[in-house]
């Protein structure tokens, strides 16, 4: 095929997106692969659609690879199924939702767990037919709040999901471990740099899930390694307790002014000055900070969270909205602690919480916080801390939340060492699901002894646009683009430099004799200026350009590589042998 | 590839199901190709799937074949681009509107002017850089307010659509030529019998519009044909004025009193036997009709309509409703008829009518009902009727409405013979739009002078997903579906029948060399009765099975074309190769 650049649907821009943050937003817009529609949603062009074309079909080839069989799905859903798993509600604002012509309510398909569940239902009915893996490369819709980066969050875009029906746990163990290799193999062939790593299973419930995390600095996603192998997203860190603490000899607390003490570090100096510990100096770790959140469920109930974490460490957000999903996390204003006067901002201490004295507040703290240990903490009047309180003895708290900060050099939960964090983009999320799907909608088949029991699932979600907006995230330079071959959306760019019709027609004769032989060319044959072309050919990011320009008349070309920026003259004779080896390499 | 049936996800069903009319819709579902998620929506299972994909493959190639562009469009689409052409509005119940979490209005886009325009003016701004042809397959909304036929008449459909954008005329006809003959090609390559015929534009505007049309008895339009090659849409065809007659030796109207005569029959007995016209009898065609609707405009607004027209016809009320778009017809109900009492139901005349005497009807005659012509119609009293009622003398209308019902053997209107009536299939729909679109928008260029003009644009649907259900809808038969190799979920299936390891051995070979080969094999290795396997052979509908059993044991087995029924024996010696001529060729 020869595409030629003169009629090729594509203008490249100047200027950046307004909106643009990351690099592949600004890169895909300004080389012409991408349209923003409305807020979140965006048209491809025909550029992009080739290289999105390009990601479906491997990960079309490594799902028919371990025998997964496409379907598809309509986007626009029945609110009933959704309903009766309760994710109708659930899913709060995230979900987009119409009323038909006769008042019927929809959805438009965030994920289709009770979908699968009902047509296998509707159509199985014995652990003959399992096990079964079905998906589908489909386009879905989420009303993200803060959409951005382009098609690296979306409210309308395309994934891969797939979900697996077995009759017993070790059959759903090996549908995910089948995924889990062929999701290994889709990002390798997308030519990403990757991490597995647990993670938490959020609204979709089930017990154990992965994510597959493109490691970019730009990443949404916080994740942390260890030099011994752990890696989980930050979401997913469990932080181990550790052992409680005798405190037979813990002296006993006491409340001490502390006025001028506005931060963590003037507290530890003038506890350590007037109050000095009988065995160690007090740290910021010793302190117990006390922090106050609105949890709002779907359908609209409110709760008070009290969370108590060492005073050194901050709650991180995403932890903490990941821990009590699908509630809603706002925070606690001035306005909140003036209508509950028991809670003094800057001095809320546990022993108010324990005993409940504040009416309706649940008080969880991080599980650094075991019997034994001896805090500095407020004492719930102005101006006033307690020292030496003691968990277990002095307060109890109602339970113990993982939603703490996690630090580069933290120990790593299965004692391997250091944990270091980075970042990355989520590509892929497989979960365990369970029964939970299976049992809302009644999914069960008759097993071996004639019983009939529920069935259980795994569901398995690659993001397909995504992964275009990954790649170029991942590979772009100050440029522009840069492809892999395996998804560029050609294999070669030849630019004819000059006016000279020597040029023009060695470079036409080129083409067609590279297009003869399989190669896909981008043909750059308009009426620019050289300059202007290897602009252009450096925005769009074709692995390959092949300059015929000056050196024609010696009998030379230039081959140009987009991604190393090396260059190499190459002689006429027998170019086009040459350059189908190295393109088909 | 082989494809076992043992493991593919395909259940075939022994009923029908309670909703289906049509043969593509029961055959469709019975068979496992698609299956309902909500009434008009449907899920494709894996062999709906793989007919689909060979659907838009063909129609991929013949788009790009003539230079149009492939991009892809969102579904989910902000309000504003349809608020400035109107449709917002025009489309009434059938778009699917919704809002984000920001209050923002967002429809599901059912075609893509709006969109396409302001992606060219965005990025076109030269007459150089024209002619264009964009096109995208996607999914598409309409909330049908009889969804039904399956996937013939769905509300989530996937449409292949494209847009053309032109110059000027001559460039906007070479357009339209080309997508035309790109058209023919397509249903040609689907095995569709098809017509092309003249149509209304309705709520897409423009000047000419072409559809084609599936030859089927259970299609939704009707066309008509003569044999001087006129064809059109009935909604489409033009009846044409006879020339003005004298009235000038016409007796004067007078009322006469016409109690019992319920029906057209008897009032033309009734008037013959007391009021003899003095040339030859009256028929039911010298009577005149006055048909009462009421008309719902996008908005709300409603008006009364009142329609004269020849007694033996009755209203068409798809010419009508295609007539009066983007207004809705209403009937005219006993409750309409007391609240206007001047309305004498059964006895409405053009004298009251023509007079307005009854305030705000608008009142439109056939084509037929010209200057001259005498009527026998209502006198706006019961059971009296005036005779001799001269148009253009005795009543001027306000207007003509071409809907009155076409007959098998009404003329041609363009003189070329009688016509006859013939139901189809709506496959595609082809649009001079000219520079609605691109005025409402602003999408101008500058013109070889330097001048800023407005684009000319083309419009273009062909439907994907409803050309599964009508090349199913015209090739079942009475045991199943029979689809055109092109189409052909598989090449051939291969039925082991009997236990007889041999049988298995031979069918699996016999598999393995013909998937070498190149060939797609369904191998039917189920643990089922022959019966079984015949059966579901049948209503699979795959090209060509293979029937591997007692033949065996004398070097035999059977080939059985699904079309036409017939059986033949082939040796096991050269089977492969025989085989491979046979799919091939």
């Amino acid at each position: 095929m020869i595409t030629r650049l003169s009629t090729l649907f594509v203008r490249t821009l100047r200027e950046d997106p307004a909106d643009a943050e990351v690099a592949s937003h600004r890169w895909l817009v300004r080389a012409g692969y991408i349209r923003r529609a409305a807020p979140g949603i965006y048209s491809w062009l025909p550029l992009g659609l080739k290289v999105l074309a390009k990601v479906e079909r491997i990960v079309r080839e490594e799902m028919d690879a371990i025998g997964a069989q496409e379907v598809r799905f309509p986007a626009l859903l029945p609110r009933e199924p959704y309903e009766a798993t309760n994710r109708w509600t659930e899913y709060g604002q995230n979900l987009f939702r119409l009323q038909d012509r006769r008042g019927n309510d929809f959805l438009l398909g965030p994920t289709h767990e009770e979908m699968f569940t009902l047509l296998v239902k509707d159509l199985y009915s014995s652990y003959k037919d399992l096990p079964l893996s079905l998906y589908q490369i489909q386009t879905k819709y989420r009303d993200e709040a803060r959409p951005r980066a382009g098609i690296l969050r979306g409210r309308e875009f395309v994934m891969k999901d797939s979900y697996s029906f077995d009759v017993d746990d070790a059959g759903l163990d090996a549908s995910y471990q089948r995924h889990r290799e062929a999701y290994i193999a889709i990002m390798n062939r997308l030519g990403l740099e990757f991490v597995i790593v647990k993670a938490t299973s959020g609204a979709m419930g089930g017990s154990a899930s992965e994510e597959f995390l493109a490691i970019a600095d730009s990443g949404e996603d916080t994740f942390v390694r260890s030099p011994g192998g752990y890696a989980a997203n930050v979401e997913a860190v469990t932080v181990p307790a550790p052992e409680p603490l005798d405190f037979a000899d813990a002296p006993a607390a006491r409340r001490v002014p502390t006025p001028d003490t506005p931060t963590i570090a003037t507290l530890v100096d003038r506890v350590n000055a007037e109050y000095p510990r009988d065995d160690r100096p007090w740290t910021g770790a010793d302190t117990l900070k006390n922090v106050v959140f609105h949890l709002v469920y779907p359908g609209g109930k409110r709760t008070i969270l009290a969370i108590g974490l060492p005073g050194d460490r901050e709650v991180d957000m995403k932890r903490l909205e990941a821990a009590v999903e699908p509630a809603e996390v706002l925070p606690f204003l001035d306005d909140d602690f003036a209508a509950n006067p028991a809670l003094k901002k800057g001095y809320i201490g546990p022993e108010a919480l324990g005993e409940k004295s504040v009416s309706g507040v649940r008080y969880l703290v991080d599980p650094r916080v075991v019997t034994g240990t001896r805090w500095v903490t407020g004492a719930n009047s102005y101006d006033t801390h307690v020292i030496d309180l003691v968990a277990g003895r002095d307060f109890s708290p109602d339970g113990v939340i993982d939603v703490a900060e996690v630090r580069e050099g933290d120990p790593s939960p299965d004692g391997s060492g250091p944990l270091s964090l980075a970042r990355g983009i989520e590509m892929g999320h497989i979960f365990q699901l369970g029964r939970k799907y299976a049992e809302a909608l009644g999914l069960k088949v008759l097993n071996e002894q004639g019983k009939l029991v529920t069935v259980t699932m795994g569901s398995y979600g690659v993001g397909v646009s995504r992964a275009v907006a990954a790649v170029a995230e991942t590979h772009a330079d100050e440029r522009g683009l840069v492809w892999p071959r395996e998804l560029a959306p050609f294999d070669v760019q030849i630019l004819a430099t000059g006016k000279d019709s020597a040029v023009v027609e060695f470079a036409e004769k080129l083409a067609m004799e590279l297009s003869a032989a399989g190669i896909d060319v981008l043909l750059d044959d308009r009426k620019a200026s050289p300059g202007v072309k290897f602009t252009d050919a450096e925005i769009l990011g074709v692995p390959t350009a092949v300059v015929v320009g000056r050196g024609l008349a010696d009998g030379l070309i230039e081959v140009r590589d987009r991604a190393s920026g090396e260059r190499s003259e190459l002689s006429v004779h027998g170019a086009t042998e040459a350059l189908v080896a190295l393109l088909l390499s």
